[in-house]
């Protein structure tokens, strides 16, 4: 039996994509007139017949999500960004990333860039500067265009959509009863990025647990990070503590550095445990414990709630928290 | 004086872009008649009147630059793509970026779509793929637009355009010589990602030195990344040297965790150099030498080349060559 001709096949050999293809059998404007007569000849050469049911679907669709990130040096957000691309990809949708920089007129000039350029829907975490002043109109404007939107990790109520998030607070929680099981009395607390909405939510989760169990906590939140490998090391100098809970990667870094530098055998006289399993804690020495997000399999999660939202806009909104694990490693073993 | 009214002004009073503005001016379809209508009004109220040499320059651009990233979880092009962004901001150019995750299709998918975008022009780094299939037609026809292109660190030959890049080579016999000024004998090379055109620059870089000097260089290039560690612990175990250049930071850094394991007195006993001054060299203990590519830094220059590539399309195509600094730390000095 001879196998059907697919967009595929025509797009392969005729070394185009397959949207621009499928734009040229539909004479858009946006493919050239040369385009559109090669396409379509090579399409009547092989009998090329559109799948009715695919032609339903794919109608008013460009395939193409745009993303909005708040800051690409922060390997969280690249990761969240790389698994978005490989999930989108995986189902046939480009991305179209755009940087906001922290900035709110920067998330407010893209998002108007991404309107005209008619992508299917939108995923985005909000730009520090949006959560402080609290301006989510462009966001408002954007929905009320009926387009889906997904926000990550950096979410407000304020806005009606579905959201992807980290319970960063149960996540601290869980290092907190961990270091408790080991019977660690002493706790410390330290962070870089005090200001961040995660870390304030893993400040709370700490701060449960440790009223739970009548525990004292001494904590050290530094808000220059210039200064925090000096602020670490006087905090060693000064206090006394046998565990210690690093609220960003390079808190529990620059911990297990002052550590070595002070002869504080890790883990027999002080445990310590950060939070995000980048680059830092698997080359640590001793390797570092952490709390994973899975920030790759969270963006992949993102995707897979816009897309099944473009399918169905009518479905209720939900509220999607990623799993997280605490990697034990001999940081705290 | 009465001053003049801005399309930044109008655009801020009415809470869109300065783009939106300029296009409903020009009674853009992409524009809302809506939208038009209220830009128009509050024109003609303030008395707005274009900037005639402004409007001639403007006309036929997107202010919009497409780029073309392989690898986002690569810190360095993350780098590379942050210091873009900036610039392009700061001459009020919006950034589209496309993630080709090391995939040819994906490369030639995403810059037919920035062609359908009409962007001003492209900056883009090769995919490893391409570079592997010497496939560059794509970049070819795009070229054959009109529109320029500029390309950075993972360059080819085959296409004639602006290029900007990292003198590797160079970079790495400059830490040969500094190492040999130290008096140290036995120098090791170590990379954990020896199949990289710049790894390879690198090594070659390292080997040109060694030969002029007729010193003996031990090398240890691992290509499965997984296996680094207890390779990396072998080769300390099994070899005996003074000096380590890690070609890669990863490759450093495992080897100063090496070193500490083995009881090895760095910088006393044992000197070791890296390559990219990331999270990993800043946090190393001791602190970590390396060679800074100033990632940033080429981002921006790669947007100054292009803005100067488009206000001047007969300009012969130029090749930058971004300088590197070896920056001496605790792990060398």
């Amino acid at each position: 039996m001879k196998q059907k001709t697919t967009l595929k096949q025509l797009s392969k050999e005729l070394n185009v994509s397959v949207s621009t293809v499928s734009k040229a059998l539909n004479n858009s404007s946006e493919i050239s007139t040369k385009t559109i007569k090669r396409v379509k000849e090579l399409a009547k050469l092989y009998g090329y017949k559109p799948n009715p049911v695919a032609v339903s679907l794919k109608r008013n669709k460009t395939f193409t999500i745009g993303i909005l990130i708040p800051d690409i040096l922060n390997h969280f957000f690249a990761k969240v960004l790389h698994g978005i691309e490989e999930q989108a990809s995986l189902k046939g949708y480009k991305i179209i990333t755009c940087l906001t920089n922290e900035s709110l007129d920067k998330e407010k000039e893209y998002l108007e860039m991404l309107e005209y350029n008619k992508v299917d829907g939108i995923i985005a975490a909000l730009s520090k500067e949006t959560q402080v002043k609290e301006d989510f109109s462009h966001f408002k404007n954007f929905k009320s265009l009926d387009k889906p939107l997904v926000l990550f990790d950096r979410i407000t109520d304020e806005i009606d959509c579905d959201k992807v998030l980290v319970d960063d607070q149960k996540a601290a929680q869980d290092v907190f009863e961990y270091l408790k099981e080991q019977n660690r009395k002493n706790i410390a607390v330290v962070s870089t990025l005090p200001h961040l909405s995660v870390i304030v939510a893993r400040l709370q989760g700490v701060m449960t647990s440790a009223n739970q169990t009548s525990t004292n906590v001494k904590t050290l939140m530094i808000s220059e990070t210039k200064d925090a490998e000096s602020k670490i090391n006087d905090f060693f100098k000064n206090e006394s503590f046998d565990a210690l809970i690093g609220l960003d990667e390079t808190a529990a870094s620059i911990a297990i550095n002052a550590a070595k530098h002070y002869q504080v055998k890790i883990p027999k006289d002080l445990a310590i445990v950060g939070f995000t399993d980048g680059l830092l804690a698997k080359n640590a020495y001793p390797k570092m414990s952490v709390v994973s997000q899975h920030a790759i399999e969270l963006g992949k999660n993102t995707v897979k709630i816009l897309l099944e939202r473009i399918e169905n806009k009518t479905l209720k909104p939900k509220r999607f928290i990623q799993p997280t694990t605490l990697i034990k490693r001999a940081s705290s073993e």
